[in-house]
């Protein structure tokens, strides 16, 4: 009996051995090394060697940061603590009165994220911006003007303002929750504290002139932004499940007599021979050609996107080559391939090239990279590289990209596709980020985030329960990365519903008369790094400062009297110069909060207000889009694919307010990577005066543009 | 430049690297020792020091599991697996088909616990079933005959039957979604695994005769379950927050008035001087006189319950001497002591023997210390101890309740309370878990649950939309460990619907008439480890397969067409002999699944079935409550305090069925712990051949029934 009392060491034994206190001892401040202008790197104790930016596997865009301009390092050292214990790494960053946080990847609830506490765990997005999202991209921006990178690829609980510590330079003062009014149950909290799991980790710090400057430098950093192919920025239309050839032209038929904007078909997962898990092989019934159906359909100017999950079927002929870089867990009883082995990447590829690129696809919607968990593999897995099911959950999508992209880019061809998994380093990749939530103003939040982060996402539209939502899915999702029906499920199609098919074409058309504005920042997205889709707060003169409104005490629903954050979440800046406010459905009215400086109705000119909180009630035919004062947006006309923007498109250049601007245009072949070694043109285009001008900056060959036409919309 | 590239590693260099492949080398099947008949421990790897079992602070009932029937062990330690890497331990252990898991604490939803992913984690209840409870009790039950304890007081993640492995040995057969109807999106899993953020873990399997034999070899490891005073078992009344004492003097006269049961009062915060945080000092205004006061409501048979939480209030004078103890964090701007150091415990103990044991108050109702995030300390946290805000986390309860526990001992006064948060090693601590969720379903279920674990919940009653819903909630509450109404925010009282009063009175002195029964089944919790709530599922002769049923399809909402669970949660076992079968608001009628066995109607004796389902609509009266055949309920009279069961309490022994039976009828002081010298007495209760007999078993002075009447219920 003694010997088992012996091993079941009793509280006060333990309590009486020799402890050390790692409260202070431990604790240090960072060292951090300049690597670029305003960009600081540093090692806290022992990283994994794993982490988001290998995967992610881009250099530094070095050219652009190094002629950044200088800063001084943008936060007190002294505030930042961190140390390490029990195999995990703490982190503190030092939050003052009004400041704000943005960023942590794509969350669809809110913006700001002060007073929020995340775990950030790649996943399905389940409905609360808790981290578990499709990107849960560990970069936080502040608005005191710097932004931190924790390059982990591990799940990282952050408490983004909510702890309050004994030590606060400001400490709360308590409140007497008996009789003082004034109590609440989240005190003023002055720190921003993270644990990552692992016996260290690497950051990169950010500083720059403003919060976009730092986005900026976080983007190029991480590579630079993407610019997609000119087809990828047309309009898309993903097919159901199970159409085959005879179906897909019937479709695409249907959009042209329609006469519908149409440059990419989405095949779903009957394209496989089987699917959950995928052959990667074409379905001989339904396809019986593949390659003369790719051909057909690049004759008819339809560039072809195909669904796939990553996990192996059985039944294909993938699957005996890539059992040997599987993971332990399978996913529908498709094995995992553990693509950080070159010789996984290898087997994919090669077999990507033989049956899909060398044919003519154009890119792939790879699904189910995120979660969830009931069906992923779970976080015990281990695979063949080392890599726990952790790392290998926080990267499959980037791992993906990666694959992909390689493929496309040895083609000389740039691809667009869709995935549902992104992280840090994502950036530079042709993929913008979709799912199967369905609210609309949450996916317009989303938008909103995506940029702080380095991603893109696309409000897609799938069903509608009338018109009017229809409609309005139809107006944001024109205004997004990539606009796409999405009829996988329900083989909806513009036209679904009449009553505003006109509307929904207009719009779609918009959308293709606005390339040139488009395309040219996205080519600010690959130069500059600058998100062509962000967020207000990343706006010079926009002031919003977060409501709390409180909510009535219920001592069931509500016992402490939390009160509820209001903010603005709605509305967004597509390039530099237009404000975007959409419209959901059963309101006829919105409110937009303007940035300081003059604003302009986008479609009349008319001006609408400066630094103020407008209501605007534009009916059905549009969606609320504002222009700044000196925006430059040029056009060219109406055109229904891509393909038919070729040699003197005419450009009509449309001109708002008073104020002196100017605009990079940008242009190149639209399909190749050759812009990367300088074949690409760009043309300053300038309005002083009230006169424009054109100016050359870096020419080629590589100008689709021919006959220009000012037209300064803004009358008085 | 070079430099920076240097420091900037590659995917491609990283690939390059000799990786070690740690998929299988490092796996192992855990050592096991037995330590008692059918208990064994292993330890992998290199544990932590401080763990659930320490926190609580019980050695095992060793004399009586030394009596336990030997055991094999209980499943292929073959297929138990487990390995230790990035400072993370991995365990698998197998599941075979049909096989249930059951326990993981207090789950309010499921009770069958396979295809659940549980983050076990001490939390608020959410709403969902993910781990996050106030008592994620790492303690499963497996229907094969076996439990396992995973003694580590860290968050653990838990796959229960969801990943599929590649070396399954009865994989899943791949199905293609594009056209199989068969496809299901969570695939055949042969497994439970798990993984522990510690570089090793203390294990201790338990095999038994059955279920339950296994769940009390279990409580007994843990130090055997608690035998409350019997003034714990008798009505509760928690009265609203700012009462004094004069409005707890006239809530008291209300209840005699009213005719209605109370045996104990809680005040909430109002108590203190201040709350939220505490200064654990009475508040001058509401109690001039706390020792007087306290002596008055004792003249009444009234025994008073404090509230509180543990966070200690700058403007109390308990703050500058727990500062020192106090971890780096505040909740609402109180120190959160280190009570796992001796010096800690001391202050906090001589206050609370000083300021309310010495002046009688009964028990603590210990909250907050299970959650949520928002405002208790983050992981991040640090305490002076050296532990880290996850271990406090998982064992704040059980540092409450080892804390006042003593002090009681020390006295030689039994006390009985309230707390929201437990763990592994509670069961022998008396405090009963309650919580701000209020769904009534849910909390039956939760009920259910608690025997699984080593746990006792209350159902407490707080509002209610209607007459209906309040006696419903009334019925359960007096069919639960803690009969009470909590009406700290509302006022409420038992005969806030008059319309129900009389049933409301009715149920709660049936309650007290059954205390003889349930004191009894309480010395069983102590003696023998056996849950006095338990489920259906550890009644032999009980079948209840598990029913998916189907969900259809929808693209949004349900895309993967998920399954849904369909099980027996909402009756329970009281005892060894009662089946309790709720009812619910807007409920007319019910199914009762009745196990194998005749089954009889409690209240008439009449035969209601045998191993089948029956429906009944017993109206607002009754609650329906069913006894096994052979069942032996002893019973008192109708008393409206414990304080009226004294000496010669005239006993009634009802008996239903025809079966032979027997029940250990226990008494003792009630109040003091000198049971556990032996001063306690036990009869056997035995009906053979429709004749009761009484037999001594264990003799003592402690005996405070009277005439006994046999009351042979079931007439045919």
């Amino acid at each position: 009996m003694k010997k088992l009392f012996a091993s079941f060491l009793l509280l006060f034994d333990f309590l009486s051995h020799e402890r050390k206190s790692t409260l202070k001892s431990e604790t240090f401040n960072p060292e951090w090394k300049e690597s670029f202008p305003g960009v600081w790197q540093s090692t806290i104790n022992q990283p994994e060697d794993f982490n988001l930016l290998l995967a992610a596997n881009k250099p530094p865009r070095v050219e652009t940061l190094n002629i950044k301009s200088k800063q001084p390092f943008p936060v007190s050292n002294e505030e930042i603590k961190t140390f390490t214990k029990n195999g995990k790494t703490w982190l503190r960053f030092p939050l003052e009165k009004g400041e704000q946080i943005y960023g942590f990847g794509l969350n669809f609830k809110t913006v700001q994220q002060r007073g929020q506490i995340l775990r950030l765990h790649v996943d399905h997005y389940g409905g609360d911006d808790n981290g578990r999202t499709h990107a849960p991209v560990p970069f936080f921006v502040s608005s005191k003007g710097y932004g931190v990178l924790i390059n982990a690829a591990r799940y990282i609980n952050v408490f983004v303002g909510t702890g309050v510590r004994v030590d606060s330079k400001n400490p709360p003062v308590a409140q007497d929750r008996n009789t003082d009014k004034k109590w609440s149950s989240k005190p003023y909290s002055d720190n921003l504290e993270m644990v990552i799991p692992a016996e260290g980790v690497d950051l990169v710090l950010f500083a720059g002139e403003n919060m976009l400057d730092v986005v900026q430098r976080f983007n190029l950093y991480c590579g630079g932004g993407v610019l997609p192919p000119k087809w990828g920025l047309g309009f898309w239309h993903r097919t159901p499940t199970l159409f085959n050839e005879i179906d897909i032209q019937n479709e695409i038929n249907g959009f042209a007599e329609k006469d519908f904007p149409l440059d990419v078909v989405g095949l779903e997962p009957g394209w496989h021979s089987k699917s959950y898990p995928c052959t990667f092989e074409w379905d001989k019934t339904r396809y019986p050609n593949p390659a003369e159906f790719s051909k057909n359909m690049s004759g008819q100017g339809i560039h072809l996107n195909l669904w796939m999950n990553p996990y192996i079927s059985p039944d294909g002929i993938l699957y005996d080559k890539l059992l040997p870089y599987a993971g332990t867990h399978t996913v529908w009883n498709g094995i995992v391939p553990d693509y950080t082995m070159p010789e996984a990447r290898k087997i994919m590829q090669e077999h990507f090239v033989k049956h899909q690129l060398d044919i003519g696809v154009g890119g792939f919607k790879m699904d189910e990279v995120d979660g969830y968990d009931r069906w992923l593999w779970p976080d015990v897995a281990q695979f063949p590289s080392g890599l726990d099911g952790e790392q290998m959950r926080q990267t499959y999508g980037l791992q993906m990209m990666t694959l992909t992209y390689e493929i496309y880019r040895q083609k000389n061809e740039r691809t667009y596709g869709l995935i549902r998994a992104a992280n840090a380093g994502s950036v530079s990749y042709p993929y913008v980020i979709y799912n199967d939530y369905y609210n609309h103003k949450d996916f317009i939040t989303a938008l909103v985030n995506s940029g702080f982060s380095g991603l893109l996402w696309t409000p897609e539209v799938r069903a509608s329960r009338s018109g009017e939502e229809w409609l309005r899915r139809m107006q944001t999702t024109c205004f997004s990365p990539l606009a796409m029906i999405n009829a996988w499920a329900d083989g909806t199609k513009p036209w679904s519903f009449p009553e505003v098919y006109k509307q929904c074409r207009d719009v779609a058309f918009l959308r293709m008369q606005l390339l040139p504005y488009l395309y040219s920042t996205f080519a600010g997205y690959y130069f500059n790094g600058t998100p062509p889709f962000r967020a207000m707060n990343l706006e010079e003169g926009f002031k919003s400062d977060i409501e709390m409104v409180e909510k009535n005490f219920n001592a069931t629903e509500n016992p402490y009297s939390e009160a509820l954050k209001k903010e603005v979440k709605d509305q967004y800046m597509m390039g530099e110069f237009l404000l975007v406010a959409p419209l959901f459905n059963m309101e006829s009215e919105r409110k937009v909060i303007l940035p300081k400086g003059n604003w302009y109705d986008f479609y009349t000119g008319e001006y609408v207000g400066n630094g103020q909180i407008i209501t605007v009630s534009p009916g059905l035919d549009k969606i609320p889009v504002f222009a700044k004062d000196g925006a430059i947006i040029p056009m060219i006309q109406k055109i229904r694919q891509t393909s038919e923007w070729v040699e003197n498109a005419p450009l009509e250049i449309r001109v708002y307010g008073k104020a002196a601007g100017k605009f990079i245009l940008y242009d190149d072949d639209g399909t190749t990577f050759d812009f990367e070694k300088g074949e690409y043109t760009t043309k300053m285009l300038k309005v002083e005066n009230g006169k424009g001008s054109i100016e050359d900056l870096h020419h080629s060959e590589k100008w689709s543009f021919g006959e220009v036409s000012w037209n300064f919309m803004s009358k008085n």
